[in-house]
């Protein structure tokens, strides 16, 4: 989509001006990993930057960073300063699984109190299609300013991948849409100016729902070949050797792998936050709420599968789990199954020690280092997260069974690899 | 994987030296869309190659090509004379949604009639993991010739894909495994010599498994959009421009588009092939039933559309179809989800006429040309198939209801375009 030509109006001039001339002032709400790497993108790009959070440690981390353009604060009363506020605060589940906007409203309340004409509030964070409108916009023009008119606001999906290194802020395009012309004009005119494409949609809950499908998309597939994993598995073969032989098909496939179930703040959440739309108008969603049961009935189904290996072997068994964080070498523990697992095995009488080279303490506990003697003293390993520096060698060398849920190691010929 | 030199055995020798001179002669038996276009490539590397089909019409077709190095009959005795011998019969439905076997079991009874020391049996339809060592290598070692000894057997599930121009028989990668080292190394040098990419695996059932996955990933996808559509339509977006949006991510993601419901003998069938095996050992696959079940609702939710959108206009509402074959730019009808829409239209009364420009006639009807006075002469028009060459311009300015199952028209600035 083109953009479209900013239709004049003083407000939006004089940000477009300020856009250009990179003199904008940008405000991040919530500086957590996305935040935090947005904030130094823009920050490098020379626009004045200052990040915002109520955690002292995750201001402080932006300030022994010493970038030029990058301050950050716990003082909210300087939202004030900002021509564009982006909020980047998580959107998480309750206890009960459904979706918790608690940050969300908290950041846009805040920002509200300090309002001005000409200003421009971004919405990072995934929601459902209907969020930014339904509730964002109201909040906001309760205080009498007028969308399009006296400030603007739009929507961006982020879409930081931690651990990417193809695929940085930089190089990834932005979907954006704004509730109006001028809030998406605005709005692309910013990420331009240091992203290199921007996708441009309308209306608003198009880019909600995108982020929305591109979730969805991974918590279906994932769950499928987790559900085919457990196929392969009874019919004798080993489902990595099946998704090699079907990711050489040029054209509509795209691999996934198996694992103890999709973790981290995103992929098992987001798809809750359709499920539980107040704007859904009783669209069902069978297949997502399908997805969203077997990956949550993984870590169960790891842990059954542990006890199947150890087949009765103590009461108490003494139980090794390698990695806690969702995602190969990130130390986010957030959703992650390992600590389900963690629960399950407790639950269940086991003695447990973790290993992970990115969770140096968890639960009063400490990181146990992988030596072969320890390796060996335990009666089974669970390897939950696949770290790029395991000592892979040494797992394939030693006698201990090991239940690889991430399909690491080949099960042949070493017959003590298991698999779920 | 490296292919395993062939460890001697005379029949294995001889047979890869014919292999290698070209000398070898194939028999194709089913010669439907996939086995024609298997024949014609590999009658074009010049080797002498012999379609078998019951069908005279194909029988007919290949004569009538006049290709100097492929005949074609229906004499199966003939299958005596040739060294390879693949397999390319269709693996349907029975009406109760059971896999139908009777095709490989027949052709597998037939080749094994004529099987001498040396032949090379392949397998390219699509079955469920298991099927080839449980029902054909007995089938074949019954006359008591011994595989991998005296005859050998693999599995090279076929991957051609009506109308696509980039990816053809020659340049997509070709799945292979034996059900021993020598009948892999045999197929895979026969699939080299015309085949730039072979991937060989082990055991056969991981060959077997591949499409599985291959088309299940396909099935789940699209019913997952297809569940998504609906969604989109409540919150008063278009889903396209959802897909477009997250189609810019360049990662993990694979854009899939809504329709009346998968179709064709791949997609809505190989499913029920796992789903159904009996060496399943218990699996459940309740993802892959759910996107099943969301797949043949669809063309029921494609009629409900569309007595919604005539809002009680008429008893006998007369209805024009657009689209019969399963598939773009195609005449087949297998599965379609067309056939399904139509008799559930019938069924509530509808007056229906047609229109496939691939699809001359259908049940005793004729396509009814697509001039202004046919469209406005009909109630509502649902587009099934969306056809390269239809008059989209001509239905867009037309006032006719539309009922646009596959999104190929925009309902901005259309009102009288309407989505599923």
């Amino acid at each position: 989509m083109e953009l479209i030509k900013n239709r004049g109006g003083s407000s939006a001039t004089e940000l477009e001006k300020k856009i250009k001339k990179k003199g904008a002032r940008v405000g991040i709400v919530g500086v957590g990993y996305v935040g935090q790497v947005l904030g130094e993108t823009i920050a490098r790009e020379r626009f004045f930057t200052i990040g915002f959070d109520i955690d002292q440690k995750k201001v402080r981390a932006i300030q022994q960073k010493g970038l030029k353009y990058f301050l950050a604060t716990k003082d909210f009363s300087k939202i004030a300063l900002c021509d564009i506020v982006v909020i980047c605060v998580p959107t998480p589940l309750t206890e009960k699984r459904q979706p918790d906007l608690t940050f969300v409203k908290k950041a846009a309340e805040t920002i509200s109190r300090y309002l001005h004409r000409g200003k421009l509030v971004i919405l990072e964070s995934s929601v459902a299609p209907g969020t930014t409108k339904n509730i964002l916009l109201p909040m906001f023009e309760k205080k009498g300013l007028k969308a399009e008119e006296d400030f603007f606001l739009a929507v961006s999906p982020e879409r930081v991948d931690p651990g990417n290194r193809k695929f940085t802020i930089k190089n990834t395009p932005k979907v954006v849409a704004g509730v109006g012309e001028r809030s998406t004009y605005l709005a692309s005119l910013f990420y331009q100016s240091f992203i290199k494409k921007v996708h441009a949609v309308h209306p608003v809950e198009v880019a909600e729902m995108s982020k929305m499908l591109e979730n969805a998309f991974r918590l279906v597939n994932i769950s499928l070949v987790n559900e085919l994993s457990e196929y392969a598995r009874g019919v004798g073969i080993n489902i990595m050797d099946v998704i090699h032989a079907a990711s050489t098909k040029p054209f509509a496939f795209l691999p996934h792998y198996p694992g103890p179930g999709a973790g981290g703040h995103c992929i098992p959440v987001d798809p809750y936050y359709l499920l539980h739309s107040p704007w859904k108008n009783g669209a069902k969603l069978a297949l997502i709420k399908e997805a969203l049961k077997i990956n949550e009935q993984r870590p169960k189904k790891v842990v059954d599968r542990a006890y199947e290996i150890l087949n009765g072997k103590g009461k108490k068994p003494k139980i090794l789990l390698v990695g806690l964080s969702y995602k190969k070498d990130s130390d986010d523990i957030r959703e992650s199954a390992s600590l389900k697992i963690w629960q399950e095995l407790e639950k269940r009488g086991a003695q447990i020690a973790y290993h992970d080279p990115y969770v140096r303490r968890f639960n009063g506990e400490r990181s146990t280092p992988l030596s072969k003697r320890a390796l060996l003293a335990h009666d089974l390993i669970v390897i939950a997260t696949d770290h790029g520096n395991l000592p892979y060698q040494l797992f394939a060398r030693i006698r201990t069974p090991i239940l690889d849920t991430r399909h690491t190691l080949p099960n042949n010929p070493f017959p003590h690899i298991f698999y779920v």
